[in-house]
């Protein structure tokens, strides 16, 4: 704790002035009171980003879905479970903010219902759940008359390069961060690509807080 | 820590000899390779259950599911993820046991198929999940020729002794825990109420740790 309070002294301040909006976690898109659909993401690397923004001298505000995770110093964090909720919290704080970063693994489905009452297993075998689509908070924001500067990131387990531009070009963000699930999803550590106008920047693997700093690094260069 | 083992020194040792298998958390049913179905339990309630077997003599071997806890002093602890492993770690090690305990909210439905890659949104605005039943562990285990003795839990919502008489009775465990969902899923504290042949037995509401004490004392006086 101390290290990090002396590093963070440390940290040049390249987001000085700026208030940073960032999603974090899964979505846990309830079934029953009980069960719920949700995603191993762990909140790791959106929570390392928040701790690396607050550090670079930003006004960090963290949406963050069900994780055990501790609040990094300086951040301020609103918890939320549905994707629904989580897109309530950005719409309700995006305003204010000069960058989103949308981190979450948002569920993209949801249950069209979700029961009041735990099921009961039914006698026969087989059941079917039917799923709704969830709203795209990156691409609501990034669609927004006056976006703040929006950064997304893009979780796959194969064709990384052709997916993360496709989703850069349609959501219309000017930073995309790809990583391949396999990497990073759930563990300590990461590699990722930045995809911008200017191409393809990769991230050396290590561990996410240090990941954090250089993705905050190159945004920086591109606010400035 | 030191508490602990100090209060553990002190335990009656009214299992000793026994060796007790015990299932604890939540399982994660695989949609695809980052998203699943799950359901909000902690594993609190079950891990309180192993440490209060352990500091009452017994030899006790825990079956997670993936969850964020600390393994209890003396405790051997086996990880899983879904149903079907937790029913593979729990057949191996069951012919060895005196006692079984099922705290796990293990998932009644898992999908027919796990895609290999993650699944990319549709078009379209809807999606189905096709699930089968999964396995039913305690019932299983109760079945066996030699069975161990069986603790069943039941997590309800609503009409709760209504739902564990039946599910006592249905499996055939000489001793069902019941809990409303609303009291202890996920929480630090919970309020059960037993059920044997004997009828109904309230715990008091309090800590997990000081539920699962009076419930291996409960148990204990059914073994004697």
């Amino acid at each position: 704790e101390i290290v990090a309070e002396v590093a963070a002294f440390f940290t040049p301040k390249r987001l000085a002035g700026k208030r940073v909006l960032i999603t974090a976690g899964p979505t846990f898109e309830p079934i029953d009171p009980v069960r719920g659909i949700t995603n191993i993401s762990s909140g790791k690397m959106g929570f390392a980003l928040a701790r690396a923004c607050a550090d670079a001298g930003a006004e960090a505000t963290l949406v963050a879905g069900p994780v055990a995770q501790a609040t990094p110093r300086g951040v301020t964090r609103i918890d939320v479970q549905t994707a629904l909720q989580m897109r309530d919290a950005v719409m309700r704080n995006v305003l204010a903010a000069n960058v989103f970063i949308g981190v979450a693994a948002v569920a993209d489905y949801r249950p069209a219902t979700a029961a009041d009452h735990k099921m009961k297993k039914a006698g026969g075998d087989g059941l079917t759940i039917e799923l709704v689509q969830n709203p795209d908070i990156l691409a609501e924001v990034a669609s927004l008359p006056n976006p703040p500067f929006c950064v997304g990131f893009a979780a796959e387990s194969q064709n990384l390069d052709e997916y993360a531009a496709t989703k850069r070009a349609k959501k219309r963000v000017p930073l995309l961060v790809g990583n391949l699930v396999q990497d990073g999803m759930g563990g300590d550590d990461n590699r990722v690509v930045l995809f911008d106008d200017s191409g393809r920047h990769e991230v050396p693997h290590g561990p996410k807080d240090a990941v954090a700093e250089a993705i905050v690094e190159h945004l920086a260069g591109m606010l400035a």
